[in-house]
């Protein structure tokens, strides 16, 4: 990596721990200047024009982590993501001004190819019975399917998407508003590891960071744009579980809710976004993946064996392939050791071959598929 | 009535007994004949080309009653309507050739008027009990706001339906695929006398025939042509209470359908005609009026002040107006004979001065608006 590549992400990534998620003022300074650029404008106390946060930016420029405390971070499995990095999922740029600088990941999953083929699954944290049993179905026959399915991690139908999802085999994203280290709520401490193991737990926030109220809805944002379709499964009228549909319908994604009875509360803010936003009525996972996948993908018997003949691949795609293994799977990682070739190599080819039909995620990574 | 008009209705009364309600044949050729020149083809058995039908239908020339037997049906409280009589509701004619021959209708309201501000309940014989609570609890607030409840007097939602209208003072109009005299269900009896008292009970089948299975089908395109909009509560995937929804769907008359959870397949077919045929997703009566009728009536203040000053009234219209009571309410009748106009001449009165905001419908009749 170049040495003004390292500083224009050391910046970004310094701004990070300066400036709050979403914030529209540095998103718009991004737009013509360059994070080394920003950064230097706010240490030297010369803001752009502008720039009235900056001097709040400057007050926090303690908070800006060395090298070593970012290593440290990341040899607790933390991964830091900037645009740009292959891992990075590039559906979120339709966001623009406000897309993250950037990603704070951990996990067995590569975020941006689980995120190809996901659908958020959101609602009320205070779920009924009826909310959290639709989650939980929709969300395991969801990853049955190949769909990942991902959500905020918080109480009620959050957390039964991501278990909905686990207890299929799946790979569920949690995008949360705390840092990971700090991991909000508490309570959920357990089911977060869990997501580890099998999926990806995601943040905008630095790892220690504690959640504040806005913070919620600024993640929200993040969540409506990762994903191919976004369902609400429970949410009362006007309530902040409205926020993801909102981001959803206006970053014109698909968007879905589940009906329930009129008489609760908690499907009244689902049958208001039916009825005034356009929103697809959707009753099980088959709904959904027809909204989100037009062609059928999932819907019917698998496509048998691959697009293109295993001859007609280059050399290090076919060295990447022949180091898949055929059973049990392995992580991109072991894959590039085997293969002979770096880590990002590994990943973008694993990403064509899966593209092209002849291997597929499995639990501990990779693996061939069966009809290739 | 001339000698011609009298003629006509008789021969299209006389099919109404030899052909079944909703026919094509016959409506086919009433299009380029008239009622008199077919029936003078069946009892000739000359029938018009391609009336394969006929031979059925001049098999059946004994049942063409008598007049002295149309008068006995008549003394009972029938009312035997065909197309041009005042109380024919002209919105059926959008049924162009099958537009029913003749309706008898029997009941204190005035067919045509109460349909011109209606919607029509349908759903499930073995409705569940939300469907049971939601169709009792809409068609009361709908009849609270002046707005007949048109449904098919079946067991399950039907009959909540009926019952909600009635229990909040209101109009409802019950179609029945049997004679009006026959009253199938029989378990309806005291239903269908109570839906006499207050609204209308109506039928394209002559007063005694029993009722056959197709029959109910071609019936359900008739309370979905009488109405302003057609809203299902509880309908099973491809059941035949969705066959009143395809034909207010064909027709472009509003369709609504009221979720319910997806766990119960007695919403299946609800959600299915929101997510595949576009019927609107409503939850109260307030949303189905919003439906029906995009200007609000009915759901804000009520308008102050008729639309027109008294003094533009003509002379005939103003004497209907002064006969009509300011409280009790009388019936079209009672104001006819205090008007010194007959029968049509005030019914054709009430109904403009109900539109001009003079008068309103009420349960014993036509009363002042107390804001007039």
């Amino acid at each position: 990596m170049s040495a003004m590549i390292d500083r224009e992400r050391f910046a970004r990534i310094a701004l990070s721990f300066v400036a709050e998620p979403g914030d529209l003022t540095l998103g718009g300074m991004l737009r013509t200047s360059s994070p080394a650029e920003v950064f230097a404008a706010v240490c030297d106390g010369h803001p752009p024009e502008g720039a009235g946060e900056s001097e709040r930016w400057a007050a926090r420029l303690g908070r800006v982590p060395t090298d070593s405390r970012l290593a440290d971070w990341e040899r607790t499995g933390l991964r830091l993501l900037c645009p740009g990095d292959p891992e990075w999922p590039t559906q979120l740029d339709v966001l623009g001004d406000i897309r993250p600088l950037v990603l704070w990941v951990q996990g067995s999953a590569d975020l941006r190819f689980a995120c190809l083929r996901s659908v958020s699954v959101v609602g009320a944290r205070a779920a009924t019975g009826y909310g959290q049993h639709v989650a939980t179905e929709m969300a395991a026959a969801l990853a049955e399917r190949g769909w990942a399915v991902i959500s905020g991690g918080a109480y009620g139908i959050d957390s039964c998407a991501h278990r909905g999802a686990l207890g299929a085999d799946g790979v569920t994203v949690a995008v949360l508003a705390s840092g990971l280290s700090y991991g909000y709520p508490k309570g959920h401490h357990e089911l977060f590891a869990a997501i580890a193991g099998q999926g990806v737990m995601v943040s905008e926030w630095p790892p220690g960071r504690a959640p504040t109220r806005p913070g919620f809805l600024v993640r929200n944002r993040v969540i409506a744009a990762l994903s191919c379709g976004t369902v609400v499964v429970e949410a009362a009228l006007r309530s902040g579980a409205l926020s993801t549909a909102r981001h959803a319908r206006d970053l014109c994604r698909p968007l879905m809710a589940v009906p329930g009875p009129v008489t609760s509360d908690l499907s009244a803010g689902c049958h208001e976004i039916i009825r005034e936003w356009g929103a697809v009525c959707v009753t099980e996972a088959r709904d959904v993946i027809e909204v989100v996948s037009p062609s059928g993908d999932g819907l019917g018997p698998r496509r048998r064996g691959p697009a293109c003949p295993r001859d007609s691949l280059d050399p290090v795609t076919r060295a990447v392939l022949e180091a898949v293994p055929a059973r049990t799977g392995s992580g991109p990682a072991a894959v590039a050791v085997t293969a002979g070739v770096d880590l990002n190599t590994a990943i973008g080819c694993l990403g064509a071959l899966a593209a092209a039909g002849f291997v597929e995620r499995c639990v501990r990574g990779w693996r061939l598929r069966k009809d290739a």
